[in-house]
């Protein structure tokens, strides 16, 4: 059975085109795969908190050696990572803030990538000590943007910190194959807006399909 | 007068090496203009909230038109708007945690970047509708890693999304000259990092009195 994450970071609620996205791409993926187990964690309403200085003494601890208080620190993650663990789909709505990720999903970010869980970290590796705990999922990221050309061509490439920040980080999400699907020009409100709404409601289904399709093994 | 914003985002007190770096800083630039007037911002002590659907609201509604609950949402960052606005040098020490801003920096970037206090929308100027508001700051960025080799030229270069995401924003902070100082290979704990935290422990004073030192005008 598939385990699907769905993940909002827009505070916008009906309002949010990267929410619509994202609730389109579950129903499509429900549609094909019905008996599919569904893990939703909306960042709007549950912001997680920020990272501190008793949640890294925590994480760096032994976790046999652990007090209370430093479970207590570490429980939010312990709840993001095992939602994250349990995922073979993670369907990631977010609007960019600012050229990057809202701060509400650089929060879960940092809660999720965590030692002993999400990496290991071992100076024998040499020059790249981090490894990846969790292997094989699948993101599906969908997002909004006010302004365009973020893609590695654009005009704006450069000052891109969305999806390319997540990029950086998703093999410690445990993600192998990664997909976005982004609307852009959203604060021209102008016709190259809705061709790119156009597009990216068109694309959501697809791609559900073509990823609930049954693979064939080699 | 100058005004020195002083800004933290690391969570580890007197262990982190930014904090070190920004207090290093301040000092050097004290010594040398006395009558500085310095604006403490610890975003580890009081983390500013996220962004909110309620802030969006208010941000976008002519200001003499707000309700007592939109002037409310926009509190907090209407404070940390007077302190950037009146700011001439802005020192900032922050880690990088999963090669981006933490969480709580990105949660001050969010507030601080608001429309008709640091930026202008105006659909006649085209494909690139915002403009600045605020002009002629410095930014002095003061920051630790753990890995190396996040400059341009260097084998992190593309997946660093600290300071050149600071870099894609500044301008929204009025940010016109900017200066980087940090130190690497924190979780080697090796000679390498021994010689970068000298490296840059040498450069701050250096390049305080640098700034410290009366203009030329030409």
């Amino acid at each position: 059975m598939t385990t699907l994450l769905h993940l909002d970071a827009s505070v916008r609620g009906d309002r949010s085109l990267s929410r619509r996205l994202s609730r389109e791409f579950t129903e499509a993926w429900l549609a094909a795969r019905p008996g599919t187990r569904v893990l939703r964690r909306d960042l709007a309403t549950e912001a997680p908190p920020f990272v501190d200085q008793a949640w890294i003494a925590a994480s760096f601890t032994d976790p046999e050696a652990r007090t209370p208080d430093m479970r207590e620190a570490l429980a939010a993650s312990d709840a993001l990572i095992d939602e994250l663990e349990a995922a073979d789909l993670i369907v990631l709505g977010t609007p960019m803030f600012n050229y990057g990720m809202p701060a509400r999903l650089k929060a879960w970010v940092d809660q999720v990538i965590r030692i002993g869980r999400t990496f290991s970290f071992d100076l024998t590796r040499g020059d790249s000590p981090l490894e990846p705990i969790l292997f094989g999922k699948t993101l599906v990221l969908l997002t909004s943007t006010g302004e365009f050309g973020f893609a590695p061509s654009g005009p704006r490439a450069t000052i891109n910190h969305l999806d390319t920040h997540i990029e950086a980080v998703r093999g410690y999400l445990g993600v192998g194959q990664a997909f976005h699907i982004g609307v852009e020009y959203q604060e021209f409100g102008d016709q190259r807006h809705a061709a790119s709404l156009e597009a990216a409601i068109a694309a959501v289904p697809r791609l559900a399909a073509q990823l609930a399709r049954p693979q064939q093994s080699a």
